[in-house]
């Protein structure tokens, strides 16, 4: 998306799938995510919480040029107090949904920017965003801690201990950045260590600023299952609080589909 | 340092010199700071705390090439519980405390990695880095959030009410950074606004982790005058708390000096 402007998407879009398309007939294309934002495609609107998972009937539809695409943005969801907003994850959401209508806990979302979602009887009510992911990237490649980290299999036990200090003093994440380089320094923690030290901190006061205690009963489901996902899991058993996993892939293609469904309905 | 072989440090430093030195005179050279690192000119080793500020007294020799200089790296100090370490901040403290030898209070020494100092009795007795400078230049012009930031004055209600926010409520620190991205979709913040938001951010989250409460008596003084030094005395307030500013650069020469008179000494 930083190298595109809006008039390009429908282009390289077609480049991409134009071959899998059937000849001389319009295709309708869904689309969830950033492309809804002010610098993607078209600017989708916001719907705002607490709200059910907005769908297609707020969609945004893209005048195109290419008469063999006929594109829909999904719009995002955002919240003023205090202020957040999402695009993409809302379809995830609905996707999970789908096959749980007056679904009621918190879900879990890991990536770059990570979220974590309340939902009430099938309607969102609340979220949080975290940059843990974009912060992991920046630090572990371009800070000084670069020089001790090696990215690769998580050390749980490093990243469980790490999750723990952050849980019982929330400020360790500020004093425990630069520790990380010392270690190295001081005792040649393994890389690996590091690595797992610095996930540790990040996830751990993800976790701290949730304030999850004041909620021992709520459910909670990631949609996620690839290794970041499951050091969620990890870092959530440290609190001892038990999750579902779910592969995002799957909830993010139901989101889509319903939407199609409804885009199919209206069509008729 | 980063482009720099350990035997480049000798040739590069008398390119910029050599013209101002006196002919046919061996001149001393004394050193400072990250020179002194593994990966720098040699290393020197680090004194442990609780200490003295260690100066020339353990400082590395450098065999050198060029007759003209005659060079010495000062020790850093170093702290295994928790693991830290400092180069080149030793010399600043002991050039204050040239001039009050038996001081006791906290040195504050803002930076790419800022440095909280507690001295007791004119000996360093413990001290935290934090990332802070380098996680404000990373965030602010790398991450999503450089598309909200403009580095420019700061503004300083917006960057009281962050520290205050970030004080009473240390988990703020995670959950308050990308709300820096959100206020400028949803509400259009200035760009001024959310640079010293994120200031604002970064240093409460170090005051939070200094516990000062606990010490409400003792003195702080702020190695530098420039404007992120301001910032830390403004933030210093926010907590009822008053310091004394002092040019960097004035106790890093008086240190640098201290050194100088003692190898003068040992060498007559």
């Amino acid at each position: 998306m930083g190298t595109l402007n809006s008039s390009d998407y429908e282009r390289i879009l077609f480049d991409v799938v134009g071959n899998a398309l059937p000849d001389n007939e319009t295709i309708p294309v869904i689309v969830c995510g950033m492309a809804g934002s002010r610098q993607g495609w078209a600017e989708a609107p916001y719907v705002e919480v607490p709200c059910c998972t907005p769908g297609l009937s707020k969609a945004t539809h893209v005048a195109g040029t290419n008469p063999r695409l006929n594109v829909w943005i999904l719009p995002g969801i955002k919240q003023t107090m205090p202020e957040d907003v999402m695009r993409g994850e809302e379809t995830q959401i609905a996707g999970y949904l789908a096959d749980h209508a007056l679904f009621s806990g918190l879900f879990c979302l890991p990536g770059t920017h990570s979220k974590w979602v309340t939902v009430n009887e099938g309607r969102v009510a609340s979220f949080s965003t975290f940059m843990t992911g974009e912060l992991f990237g920046l630090l572990s490649q371009q800070s000084v801690l670069r020089h001790s980290i090696e990215v690769g299999e998580l050390r749980t036990e490093t990243f469980c201990q790490t999750v723990r200090t952050v849980l019982d003093n929330p400020s360790e994440q500020a004093g425990g950045l630069f520790r990380i380089r010392a270690q190295t320094l001081l005792k040649m923690q393994h890389p690996l260590d590091a690595a797992s030290q610095l996930s540790g901190l990040l996830i751990g006061s993800e976790l701290a600023a949730l304030n999850l205690g004041s909620y021992p009963d709520q459910k909670i489901v990631i949609l996620g299952a690839d290794k970041l996902a499951t050091a969620y899991k990890l870092a959530l058993g440290v609190l001892g609080r038990s999750s579902e996993q779910v592969p995002v892939e799957t909830v993010t293609l139901r989101g889509l589909q319903l939407a199609y469904q409804s885009l199919k309905e209206n069509l008729q």
